[in-house]
């Protein structure tokens, strides 16, 4: 069965257009064709349409890291110095309660938020990855699940020869699960040692899939493995063969400019973390000198006790902000920028830039609708901008992913709110 | 008649502190009593009394800086550089098309959003003031109304000398209509003359009002001031005395640590505007070393044109997470200090503190309630980080702006959302 779907705007982000009156053809398989509704519902006569006469529609938000299932740590420890945070909050709380119930109900809590804002992958980093993948198929959202690695005990493997063996278990039962994607995920160059690095970047060349670390988050971090390896962790990571097109580092605040030409010369992919950067008052990460040196940048929220919001429409407004903020220059990270960073950058920056991030033939339907009707965002001059500059994941009212209908008129299909907020009290009582 | 809104969390913003259980009373002189709702109800055993099982109650925002008119323009000209923005967008089609009837609807549209959005009162500096008044009484937002003077020809005036009048016999009019109060509002240092700003000087201590001004929003009016009085701007308008409590200063960005310590030592205001300083390029103003020198600071959105919502919420958590990102200090601008930012600090830099901004008994009843109940909130450990941090302007369901209701579970009361859609499609055909 064909379905066409056909918009005000379709905004296929790459290449980088707006088509007025516009309209996606699908099947099971994927898109078949993008293009002015009158072409497209002539190519196919016979598909079901549905329209959408206030709506722009785009590829689907893609949130290149979080921690999915830290949802139930929302807003725990706000306001708190980095180290307290973690020492005394966002730590001792996760050695006492997390477990795969745990993470089952925060993925579940994350899964929603997220669809229903409009972002349709996710690249997790979190313990417990089977009961993440689990939610994630039964609530249709796409997911690279990060086999976590802690060179240590935590509550889900006692070593990081269990992290990893764990983790290959999953690789295995996943290996064909439709919508679920793979990297290793060494928690960060503090946490991991030399020589699991270098079995990690074996694993990830043998089974083909990227590895997903924290690089460079604090200035802290910086100086830590300065007096620890007597090298910056990123010309350390460099040395174990860490930095190639496999790496995916998470915030990377902390890089000079030559770090940044390194990375562009290994092809590496960076994810700008922007809210929790700031919220964490690690700094603001150089995103337009990423950009310039040709690096793959993705957008990522963080997890939710650090943004407190898995909001990539928000994230994309505040990155595209600061990096006129910081540069002086207004110009820069303009709208079409900024939505490429969080659809097609997020996506290639995962390795997954052939089947989703944007809307193109062959490519998964992987897509939302955002209704620009309202009297906020009137008028419209420039469809791009308002997507960037005045609308936010509340204007979203259906997503797609690989085809299914996740959200559709405003409403999750696949979860009850009532359910989920009763489900996160629960854990607040437990917790807090 | 008394009555009596409970809800599940109050929050009267000065002190601070979060009643669980609280309730306010009024009635139509102004709020009678804040406490536990044990205790208010005990008092008032006849009110009326209403209940909000899952909201935050809380004062109403107060944009402290804005341009309401000018949604007319949201999103005209984005991602341009400030003086192409200004030169070959704004100005051009200000000067096109400014005429009552353009503030009437545009200021509608922004007292609609801004309305919707949880802020109870903004101060306005904009052309035909009078319109904009008028909008403001028939919607019921509180409204500090800039009688903008620039030293040259507007579609307004001829002259400095001709805003000055006009601005005069608004204020005469209105002297003693409620909700509505004033400022002078010269418009910069860099299109008003000595001259004026020593009659406006003047003029404000003979009315007893503010005077609203921009000062140092780029590092370029900065090096134009000295180029052309010898001086930084800040300096000159201290010169003629424009430095003193009654100056509230928009912007701020570039300031010394001298010009901080003066402003705090002459008791002026200043209004941060972080978004819109960010979006066009201008920087990061010093908020942190801003409440360090004891400087009563605001928050306000700026116009449309540079924001491009009108969304102090949203703001507020730009504002908080910027001074962290910037401070290096994650306990900076803390959720009671952003809350307070939003509310109190608009309040107080306008000299409006005695009437509005917290809730407290002889206040205003300019209030509003935020259902936390959704599933993107939970869960919920600390309300008051919450209400920075999770919440928008979308959980805003129930707004009060002197005693009366102008938004109810969730719907305007004196506005329709379609008309207004409407009126802001019909400039649009006319201006793009």
């Amino acid at each position: 069965m064909i379905n066409v779907v056909r918009a005000r705007w379709v905004l296929p982000i790459e290449p980088w257009q707006v088509v007025h009156d516009g309209a996606v053809a699908f099947d099971d398989d994927g898109i078949l064709a993008v293009g002015p509704a009158q072409d497209v519902l002539a190519d196919y006569p016979e598909a079901t349409v549905e329209t959408f006469d206030n709506h722009a529609l785009m590829p689907g938000m893609v949130n290149a890291h979080t921690h999915a299932a830290m949802t139930l740590l929302r807003g725990y420890g706000d306001d708190l110095p980095l180290m307290s945070w973690l020492n005394d909050r966002i730590w001792p709380t996760e050695s006492r309660w997390v477990d795969p119930g745990f993470v089952a109900d925060g993925t579940r809590l994350a899964a929603a938020e997220m669809l229903a804002g409009g972002v349709t992958c996710f690249s997790d980093m979190y313990f417990f990855p089977q009961a993440a993948i689990e939610v994630a198929q039964r609530y249709g959202i796409r997911i690279m699940s990060g086999q976590v690695v802690v060179d240590g005990r935590t509550t889900y493997a006692r070593d990081a020869a269990e992290h990893i063996e764990k983790g290959l278990a999953v690789i295995e039962t996943h290996k064909n699960t439709p919508r679920v994607h793979f990297a290793l995920a060494p928690h960060a160059p503090y946490t991991v040692s030399d020589d699991v690095f270098g079995q990690l970047v074996e694993l990830c060349e043998r089974l083909d899939v990227p590895m997903h670390t924290h690089v460079h988050e604090t200035q802290a971090e910086v100086e830590q493995g300065l007096d620890e390896y007597g090298v910056r962790p990123l010309a350390r990571l460099d040395r174990l063969g860490v930095v190639g097109p496999r790496l995916i580092a998470a915030h990377a605040v902390h890089l000079t400019d030559d770090e940044i030409a390194l990375l562009g010369r290994r092809g590496a992919a960076l994810v700008h973390c922007p809210v929790s950067n700031l919220k964490l008052a690690s700094g603001i990460a150089r995103l337009t000198q990423w950009l310039g040196a040709g690096i793959r940048a993705g957008l990522g929220t963080d997890g939710a006790a650090s943004n407190n919001r898995l909001d990539v429409f928000g994230d994309m407004r505040v990155a595209a902000m600061l990096a006129k903020g910081t540069s002086g220059d207004a110009a820069a990270v303009a709208a079409p920028v900024a939505l490429h960073l969080a659809t097609m950058g997020s996506a290639a920056a995962m390795g997954l830039d052939q089947q989703i991030g944007s809307l193109s033939r062959g490519k998964s339907v992987d897509m939302i609708a955002v209704d620009l009707s309202g009297f906020e965002l009137a008028p419209i001059y420039d469809v791009g901008s308002h997507l960037v500059n005045s609308a936010g994941r509340e204007n979203v009212t259906d997503v797609w992913v690989d085809g299914n209908r996740c959200k559709r008129d405003g409403e999750l299909t696949r979860d009850d709110p009532s359910e989920l907020a009763a489900l996160a009290r629960s854990w607040q009582q437990r917790i807090g």
